[in-house]
Order: C-alpha cells, then structure tokens, then sequence
C-alpha cells in the first residue's frame, strides 16, 4: 500500500468531524499494525473518533480494515452449519459454558473463539481453565477436527485475527478510549468476521454491571453491530438483556463452571437457563436449523448437551469428573434486617470478585480459579436478618477487606409490604429487545 | 510527589467534560515529566482538552504545573526593570530583531528567549545565526552578565524551563493538537513565566499567515494568555495584529536580519516600523518606564537603537559589519497585468520561503540563511504587467518548482478604478485590538 496519507492529517480531519475515507481508514490501521503509526497518534485518533463519532460507513470501513489487517479463518468445508455467540460482558455470565454444547446437540457447528478477562466482567478462558487439564490453545488444524468430531469447540482466539484490533484494543484500555460504541462495535466484529461462522448472535448487556449503563446505547451498539455482521454476509441477530443484577447465583471462574454443570444436569439457577435457551434457540435459527424452546430444554435435561461437553472438555485435555478448585477461605456478607431484597448491583459484585483474585488488573496478571462470590438470594427473594446474603471466596484473606469495602452499599432490603418491596417481587424482564 | 491519582481516570474526566482539578493537573503533568504517563496517554489528554476545552482555573492551574516542571530564572538582582515581547508567529516576523536592542535604549533590560522555526513561520534564533560568528546559546550567567551591559540579549531558552512544555509541545505537533487555545496559552505562558521577565507584551497574529485565522480566537487566547501572565504577576498586555500579509518585504533568514538593520538605520518599511513602536511603547509602560511613540522613533533615526544592536550582536561573537549570505539562486515572480495588487497571501509566502530552504519540516533540519523571498510590492500598490512582484532566492534551485506552486492563486491584480483595487488602496489597520 502506497503511503499516500498522513497520519496528522488523518487524526486532524476527524478532530475536526469529518468523515474519513475508506483510504484514509485503510492506510492508518495498516500503518498502524505495521508500526508507521505511532501508539501516541492512534491514542489521539481513537479520542477524536470517542468525541466526535463515526458513520456508518466510517464504522464499516474501520471494520474491514481490521479485518484486512489478518487472517480470516474458513469453516465451509464443515459438514454442518456454524454459528457463533458474543457477549458484551457481563458479571456471572458464564452462559457460553453451557450453550455451545447445547447447540452443537443439534448438528451446528460452535466455533467459539474466546478472551480473558480484564477489569470486572470475567473471562471465558479464565473460567475453563479451572478444569484441570483443560488448554485453550488449538490451532487450526485441531479446531476444526474438533468441530468436526464434537461439533463445539471453545478457545483462545489466535494472533493472525484482526491484529489491528489487538493492538488498538490495548491502546484503548489504557487511553480513556474504550466506551465508544464505532470502536467497540468494529472491534467486536472485526473478530467474529474474521472467524468465518455463518450466522452470530449477540448478546448485549444492559445495566450496572455492562459496559452499556443505558438500554439507548445498548440498542445502538447492537444496531451498529447487526448492520455489520449482515454487510458482511453473517446472520447476524442481538438480543438485549439486563445486566443490572449478576446473571446466576455464581461469579468466579471455578464457581461459574460448576453452576454450568448444573444448568446442563438439568438443573441451575432459572435466568441462566433462560438466557441460554433464548440464545440456543437464536443461533440454531440463524444457522438453519431452528428449533423451539421447548425442544433445546429438553437437550438440558436428558443428558445430550452433557454429553457435548464433556467430550467437549476432554477433546481439549479436561477431564470433567476430576473436582473443581475450591478456596482456602471464604467470609460471609449477612442480611442486616427481615424483608425483601430489593436490590443486588451487578457492578458492585464483579468489582468485589474481581479484587477477591477471580480476576485481573494487568493482561500478564494470573487469576485464582477458586475466587469470586456465591450469591445466596437475589432481587426479590425474601431473607432474614443474619441469613448469609453472599460467600466471598478467595485463597488469599487479606482481599477480603477490599471486596467488602465494594459490596457497601450494593444491596438494600426493604421491609415487606412497602412499595419497594413489592416492587422488587414483580420479576423485571431478563431479555429485553431484540435486534435483527 | 505520591501517585494518587490513575491517568486513565484523569483522561476520562477531561473526556466526559469534568474539570480537572490543581492536584490531578500537577501529577499528570509530573508524571508525564518523569515518564510515568505515556506519550500515548498524554495525546489522548491532549485531544480529549483541544475537544473538550478547559476552564480558566484549569488553564491556571496547567500553566503552573509546566512552570514547577523546571527552574525559574531570577532578573530582581539587576539594576534595570525588565520586559520581554512574545509573538505568537507570523510571516516576515522579524520584530523582535530591532525591538529588543530598541527598549533597551531606554534603561530596560530584554531577556529575549526565543526559539527556532518549525513549519511557515520563520524562527528568531535561525534569523540571528545567519549572522557570520553569532551564537544563540548563552549560559545563564552569560545572559545576566550582558543584560547588565548591553541591555538586550536574544537567546535560546534553557531546557530547565517548562521541561513539561517541551515534551507536550514536540507531541502536539505530531498528534493533531497544535491549535487549541488552552495549550497554546498555557505553553507560551508557563515559558514567559518561568523566565522571570517582570512586563510582557504579546503579539498575537491573525490572518492567514497565523495560527488564528479569526480575530475571535485571537481575542479569547490574548485574553487568556493576559490573565495567565497578571495572575502570576507579570505586567502584560497584548496586541492583535494583521497576519493577512506578510510582515515588511522579506521572508527568509539573512533577508529579515538586512531588513531590520534598515530599520535600525531609521529606514526600513513602514508597517515593520510601526509595529516595533507599538510594541517597544508597551513594553516601556509595563516596565515602568513610559516613553512616547515619538521619543521611541527618535532612537531608531539617531542612532541609539542601532548601537545597541551592534553591541548586542557583538558581545554574542556576531560581527554586525560582516556581509550576510547571499542566495546562489534567483528567480522572479512578475504581474500578469496592469493594475492594483489586492492580495498576497501571508501563508503562500511563508510557505515558499519554507520550501526555499528558509524553514525546516522537522526539528533535527537545517536552514539555509540565503533562502527566502523578497516582496516588491504590497496590497494597496500599483503594478505594471511584467513588473517583478517577488523574487525567490535559494541555494538549491529544485525548489523553486514547489515554492511558486505555493504561490499559485496566492495574489491578485485588480483593474485601477474597480471596487477592489479602491478598497486594496485604501490602507487597513495593523495593530487590530489590544487586550490589558
């Protein structure tokens, strides 16, 4: 590519409002993976394009270029369908765990390219690596074995996707540069693009514990990211749902995946199970081979989607009977009055998980698999004073003092009969539009 | 100092539009100084501050933390008061050349640090060092010790001034941040300050040939720079004056230093001669020693302002008497009709002295002393057909291509007696404004 554009330029055009070309947008991410483009002036770019926006045909051109910047991977010698699902991010929202086992029940084939976690909402690969043996690093070759053979496989994306995006997406975390809904939605597509499936939900989380806070941003980002996955030839469909309180009764990686084990025994907490059936039922759709709600619950409680996973989890070196992680020591946050619990703010819960070790600060940070919080009641619920509300779990006590210092203030119980109260027993939507 | 602040949060404050306050000024800027917050991070402020603006407070406050970035010079221990002009850059600014040895006819002392030219406008250490023998770089010793003599004394400004604003200043300039009003005011400012002169008078441009093109951002960013300088104590003043047209009849190094003996010698073009008034005027008020424009002219025609040059010059090994460099090549620029020139741009001009060799594209360049151009007429005068408007001169003639492709469209020759060529003739003002 001819350098025929200047990087100043390019950062004061958009300062400026104006729309940047499809050149423009080309030439800056590719000099900017190739190093031409400084981290500095990028950093100035992504805050002009966080203040001042882009288009949607902006926002199309950044996609491709991302996507230009790599590999793009190719499922259509598979012999079944692929579809795929992201989510935005959320506190306790293993979901992925549980669904892409259950879809591959159907003959669609879930290639499920994962993250870590960073900051407060927890991250796929984090929470499967507490399964010991379990590796998240295939490469091709087995991926698509295993998609053949189990039908589901879920890993760590590798280097050649969008690598603009990995760089840019570093950039931003450490730049103020991150809650813009053009970068987020090119970043997120970009990858799913890049990944070749066929059809792709999005699950887009709405509330305290989402990088969106209002249902108009997130229908926007969901808006914004549906157009791109149809330009780019994806059945694409988002649903939005409510990340106010945490999703299921567990947030933490060896915590999560036992809550999903129960959701595929038949069992677990009811949003988890919802949610899960809702997106299933999407992605089969999507992918062409629908199938009614009743009819993918029932792959929960007979034992197929078990099954999927557990020769999912032992294709990739898991052994699913070995026992899970369990913390050295765990403090109890009880119930300060008889009532109602009325509120439980997913936010709070994610930070104090987080700093209980579930999580990480810096990328090269380790996380321990054992930490988080198990959550006893929930919106809603009745409780009584001194009835444990949360078990915080941690292998190192002196986090304890900082995950609490979170929780204050996070939770409230109303006495019965008060507006409040009464409210909060009324249950609130789980999801709450749907885009496509 | 302790780190107590993160500088995302701070980039996320100024991003949403949240005034920073003193303490989270004072450690970005410290930190940055000391390496702690990235260039990356850094250009994100930048942007998120051109964007978002700052308020006055913060614009105080930003300025004392560049000054506390590095030393503060100290002038109360000579017997003269002092004053020091600053402009904010023009096309043909040569001013500071015979305004400097000028005040100090009048028992004011001129510590004059000045810098080097980056871009259209020409620097007032490159001019000076066109001079056979001349030095720019003085120790502070060096400069107390010739202020007390001479009176007058232009150099380059230490690095222990403002370190912050050098830092921030080299990166504005490839992040797309240069021409916001509270970095410019702050940057100029925390300079100026830390200098310790006691009165100050700026000369802020606009025009074209300036980096403000209205006479409203000329306004608010003399304003600011007035309150700025009073509210650390420095008597100052502004003056806005025209940048619509280049300065006098030279652009170019050794050609602006031959133009300003002209002056010296009592000659030299009017509009150069009243603004050295102007501002010799103002700088004598601020200091405390008023005199007259008349009186102040009497010392450019009797003598007195040139020998202080020549004792200037000469106590930093310059040779006054020495010839100045002359151009190996020329090449003239003539009308195409008979008539009125009603226009000749200041940035056209700037601009082709700069590609002459007048100027350089980055910092580590050299100038050609010889380089520049010489105007033969100015708007307002008549022309004949084939009569010589300006002449180019360079030591390297395969830039006179791109220099008078800068010049296309850049003046025009109106017929006598249409509105334009009696509006051309009519003269405008060149001091616009002045801000106490």
């Amino acid at each position: 590519m001819t350098e025929q554009f200047d990087a100043v330029d390019v950062i004061r055009a958009k300062r400026d409002g104006i729309a940047l070309s499809q050149g423009q947008i080309d030439w800056v991410l590719d000099a900017y993976t190739r190093g031409a483009v400084a981290d500095y002036q990028m950093s100035a770019l992504a805050m002009a394009i966080f203040l001042k926006g882009m288009s949607r045909a902006e926002i199309a051109a950044w996609t491709r270029a991302m996507i230009a910047s790599g590999e793009r991977m190719d499922f259509s010698g598979l012999s079944r369908p692929t579809a795929d699902k992201h989510s935005t991010g959320g506190v306790g929202d293993k979901i992925t765990l549980p669904l892409a086992p259950l879809v591959a029940c159907f003959g669609v084939a879930v290639p499920q390219l994962s993250g870590r976690g960073l900051g407060h909402t927890g991250g796929t690969l984090d929470k499967l690596e507490s399964i010991p043996g379990w590796r998240a690093a295939l490469s091709n070759d087995e991926m698509l074995a295993q998609l053949d053979d189990v039908g589901a496989v879920i890993c760590a994306a590798g280097s050649g996707l969008a690598p603009a995006d990995r760089k840019l997406y570093s950039l931003r975390d450490v730049t103020g540069t991150v809650e813009s809904i053009p970068l987020i939605a090119s970043s997120i597509m970009s990858k799913k693009i890049a990944e070749g499936t066929g059809a792709l939900v999005l699950d887009v989380k709405v509330g305290s514990g989402a990088f969106m806070k209002s249902l108009g941003d997130a229908r926007e980002l969901a808006r914004t990211m549906v157009d791109l996955g149809r330009d780019a030839g994806v059945h694409t469909v988002a649903l939005l749902t409510d990340m106010s309180v945490p999703l299921g009764l567990t947030a933490g990686n060896a915590l999560e995946v036992a809550e999903s084990v129960e959701v595929l025994s038949g069992g677990g907490p009811a949003d988890v199970v919802e949610l899960t059936v809702a997106l299933a039922v999407e992605m089969l759709a999507g992918a062409g081979k629908p199938a009614s709600p009743d009819d993918v619950r029932a792959a929960l409680t007979d034992g197929r989607a078990m099954d999927a996973w557990r020769r999912m989890i032992a294709a990739q070196g898991g052994d699913p009977d070995a026992p899970l992680p369990v913390a050295q020591e765990t403090e109890t946050v009880t119930a300060d009055a008889d009532g109602v619990l009325t509120r439980l703010d997913a936010y709070a819960v994610g930070i104090a998980a987080w700093r209980l070790g579930a999580g990480r600060a810096r990328k090269e940070d380790p996380v321990q698999a054992a930490a988080g919080v198990r959550l006893h009641a929930k919106p809603g619920d009745r409780v009584m004073a001194g009835q444990p509300l949360l078990t915080l779990h941690t292998d190192t006590p002196d986090r304890f003092t900082r995950a609490g210092q979170s929780l204050e203030g996070a939770w409230e119980v109303a006495p019965e009969g008060t507006p409040e109260a009464i409210a909060a027993t009324t249950p609130g939507k789980l999801i709450l539009d749907r885009i496509a």
